[in-house]
């Protein structure tokens, strides 16, 4: 459920976009009468996301258009399989197609890229598989979304929501203990302090300060067994940085706890979806 | 130049998503005279993209800011080159960091992947490589520009700016025929008609009816050649559909004038671009 | 079908202008329970427009008025004729009342006055009357809409959907051969390029690039046919400036392809439509 | 002074309408670097009206371009005078200008008009010409502030800054009288309560009821001076309705105090303004 | 009836700042077809107001919620009664409950203040209680519907509505007379002309030049009856500045016509309201 | 820093709330190139609060009015102290000051009313006075701001960073185990999970599924300090509801970590803060 407070911007913008100046070839060669029917199918395999902007899109060209979702989000959809049907006025559906497509694909090409990595975890591993900031402006909202149906988890959702301290922080507040404690004095009891870590040395300060999550960022790879072991739970660990597919058995046998991946969202292919679109018999 | 009207509320966007709840960590740890300079430098090979995005991301955080672009749009870095820079209150950078580069490196990732592409024609080509209608929503303005950056053109802007007839359009007005002809009485005379056809008869339908651009879509690559030689110039030829880097030089060689490439704005990775940021000190 | 996402920032924006502060009026004088019915009658000949807008303006004070569209746009109305009735609380019709007018008297100015340059044309004349880009600051798409409605065509619908090349423009490329190259190099291939020329020697030389469409601006009257008989079907051929309704048979019998009026849209007297107000029994 | 809250919305979304695509003519043909003074010139006598708006318009395409405003609103220009004259980048200014020019025709437009019935009233005329809520929906702040330096007045501003009792109103009220009683206890006691009366009885009922304005609407032209006389100085006297420019003496030597007229926001015509662009030499 | 046009706005915006990010709490404990009733119930005496946004903001975050609204607003509700209840997804109700509790509190707040200071008029006292410009910033229109509900009335909605003149612009406009007099040339004629005098011989200059209201701004208790004698009619009276619960009946019975009290909107303490929540059994 | 981003939007809709259309008084009375100084000054003592609200206000009525901060947030004034000064025409600085007070005053209100809290705790007390999600619709960053200025701390910032289950959740996850595992599998590892409890098995049964913070909601005086020794460290100790000034420090004595308090954003009245204009000689 993403209420429409939060979605129908993101909505209204995207059609804005592509139809303020109406659909020339549609508005000329579709009559306004004609009814048809269109199924959303998937043309590779992939992980449904993004059921509920598809049906939204729709109903903002046309709110006689019905919608109906077939496959929740975070389902595996095979080539062939469809996800979604809309039924209505033909004209409403071509207009509203290349919207709705380019909010799915990019939704569930992120969840379809998001399960490889959740995949590639070993079985009955603990560690988790996050997303980053790096999400597309403006869309963080359904990115975030789309990460949990490929079964991972969210990072922190905002600058606002949690302390996330880096070297640069580090430096101006004059060291890891100092950074630590003033995050904490000024951050939500809510939330957690994380902070990086590039050395063996800055990781005890880390500890010795009380960090809630330290993250290895761009550890070297035989560095992070050794962190691991040193942590002993006091903290949690999350790696960060030249993350590949192949590199995530390893890293979870490791024994961290998150491994957060930026390409999730800044450099997911969008996944196949085509609509196919059958015109239906007037109803009289 | 792309005028505040249109790039500033992107921008408010996305900068309300990662700060409207402020920026725990910073404001803890960064006194709020501390200066500093940061250099948006290349870690690949890419196209520079997005400059004037990178600064009125900056400085809608921060009216303060003082960037220098010191590489144009369309430019080639190689990793290392420093493409922007950015001077004024550390706390402001640091707060704009994320947004900003989201931004950019979005933009240069398309501007990069579209580059392979026309570097892919044969010297002295006159085929063109195209983005489509597939973009980002809400950011289509932005990677058109990405993509004229990376030395590509661009399809039409939106449903009001021309006309293409699909398959869907043809199947309801009665024929090709009759869907030039209604298109044609309904849109500007300042549009083109484009008709995608995926048979030999509907080509010889299109041309006949005065097509002025004929899309070849998911054409069997042998039938490519034999239907610019039917054309013979008496419309544009666009290809698009199951377009690979691979395929490009032999299309341009069939003679198409255009190729159409979704995966420029749909698919295109991030390109890396680090910021490195640099305390300053005080000026008393 | 002009889709929400487009036209509810347009009449949001108009009814939070006139009520944001409420109807003093309305509230004190109109029990909360009164029903009436409205009819939007014609008050003088004209072409119904806006019928849509009408509806959702209603809907936006009030989701449960319930619009009857008795007259589809486009419909010569005779003085009497009921275009419209909207039935619900008797509060909210009046609240709506005004705004709702002022858009589609509006509409229906430019639709009845295009009309009267539509019917001005010989009959079976080929001749287009298009609109300009000289429309209301933000209705451009409502007014683009009435004009069709009157029977004419639209122009380029903004700067960035085809090429208009005029004085200045040429001044700055280098003339019009390079400048029509130049155009053509950056413009989508979907878009048309057209020219504005002022002399006989530039009127060879944008045949000469190639240019789709020629503009004559403001040509002396004896010169059009000339003109028209060089250009000789290789480009279409469009005249403004100082267009009036008298000029419009001796400018469509001199063969020219299109007529762009501003005045459609820029000059166009609000069209006459009264709201009766009619009190319904309560429903019990 | 109309602040950037209330303007620039109207601004931005009127450019986005134009400029969403980018600008293909200008950016293809027009060098980044060219520089260019432009002069908006009257090409007709007028009523200078929109110099703040011409000015942020420019400068929210380009915050550089440098406007110098000659003539004042309000100013009676000569054909040729030049109001206002912008300089900076040349791309910048070809951007701006169809946007600027559309705003301010149609401001000097309504002022121009304004003006003749304001110069229609005898010498020395207490009488008030006024504008209605029949104005362009989105633009009432411009056209009042057009209407007012046409030397007219504005009447209320919306429903909710003063009291209007129609028709409509009177009769779900229960009379006259009962509607002016239960306005003014809903109403502000800065509100004025004005009354619209079609008959004698009727005025003699608002009069006692002790409305402050009384409006005479489609008064039989007869009527009016009695009307004048029998109220006496106990109310102000509105009349609207079928007025025409011819009707202004008369109306005022019947010694009505106000004279609101639609048509001076509704279908006042565009002035003719032209922007004459000229290229500056490139500063070293 | 507040038009969607005027209160969406401010729902969606309270709405995102609370559910950009999800609801991590209720997405992750309450299963998605759970279903519930909420009652909203009065915690204290108070007086009912909101309903309309109660309604509102529950379907804005799903168009599916049902509310009843059992008490009007304006009506006095005692500890425990229920005001409105809300069945659906019991996901929807809990995501909503806050900033649907936000709005209300602080509506029914205000209402409920304003309540006493009504009450606080001698029985059959003239006197009105009115409301300031002193408003939240962005919810004028829901505190001004508050005050009324609470018995109370509106003082001017904005700048543009009526006329206010303070000691700043008698000393720029030089002398109140001179004030009165142009802010009557350019006030609409349906506004009041209210000026503030705060000396005796301001109050006679005031009364001189016509002033139709006058305000006795901080004026010395003792100074109010005799300048309700001297004014005798001749404008309205209104009081502001320090007044306090206890000082209103004997401003009342000195004869004031409007005690304008500030608190009534910038200082009110929330009223409160609980929202029981029950899950209901699954519909099958 | 707030960045324009997010603090624009707010400020521009609480301007055109005012001015809309115009400001009648200041616009008759005051001209145009008077300029005038304006000082903030405290009529109580008070926290400041809002500098940066201040001058961006002031800014967006005219961005050539200059402000001058004297003394930043959260410092405390004593009645006469000036805070903030403003520079440039009288008009605009007319025209914006109710605008701006009526921002700075309720944050002021806020900072003021928190100090209160803050100042309560005992002398080294480790507590923490803490807001709640209880604010102003639409104003929530901005009040969290004022929290933090009057000394205290900020609650999470929405539903979507941190995790607070509550009774509701409890029943429908099916205790408050399953609840908060739930919560932790769902929420980012960035964020602690609060749990709300309401008895004393309740309490083991957080502890023992390992809560980061629990919470005494309403619970009895008597039984916190016996909670809190139970919890013995193993979690952050929150009370809340029914919270007054005179609990603050026998419940930081008991113990608790954070005591948090809605009535600090949404009861706190208005902080009195005039605004003293003076005319300043013209500058030639």
């Amino acid at each position: 459920m993403i209420p429409d407070a939060v979605l129908l911007p993101l909505i209204d913008r995207a059609l804005a976009e592509d139809l303020e100046g109406g659909d020339l070839t549609t508005e000329a060669t579709v009559p306004e009468h004609t009814r048809a029917v269109a199924r959303a199918a998937a043309r590779q395999e992939l992980v449904v996301c993004g059921g509920e902007v598809f049906e939204r899109v729709m109903q903002r060209v046309d709110g006689k258009l019905v919608v109906d979702r077939l496959l929740d989000d975070g389902t595996v959809a095979k080539p062939g399989d469809v996800l979604w049907t809309v039924e209505g006025a033909a004209r409403s559906i071509l207009m509203a197609e290349r919207t709705a497509l380019n909010f799915v694909q990019r939704m569930t090409g992120v969840a379809t890229l998001t399960k490889t990595y959740v995949d590639a975890l070993p079985t009955g591993s603990k560690t988790r598989i996050t997303d980053t900031r790096k999400t597309t402006p403006g869309l963080r909202s359904l990115e975030r979304h789309a990460v949990r149906s490929g079964g991972a988890h969210n990072h922190r959702d905002s600058l606002g929501s949690a302390v996330m301290i880096k070297d640069n922080h580090i430096a101006t507040a004059g060291g890891v203990k100092m950074a630590i404690e003033s995050a904490r004095a000024r951050a939500p009891h809510t939330s957690r302090i994380e902070v990086e870590v590039d050395t063996d040395a800055q990781l005890d300060e880390a500890l010795a300060a009380g960090a809630d999550v330290i993250l290895l960022d761009n550890f070297p790879p035989a560095g992070i067994a050794p962190a691991v072991a040193k942590v002993a739970g006091r903290a949690l660990i999350e790696v960060s940085g030249g993350i590949t597919l192949e590199r995530i058995p390893e890293l979870a046998s490791a024994g961290v706890d998150v491994i957060s991946v930026g390409a999730l969202t800044h450099s997911a292919p969008a996944a196949d979806i085509g609509l196919d679109i059958a015109p239906l018999p007037e109803t009289s």
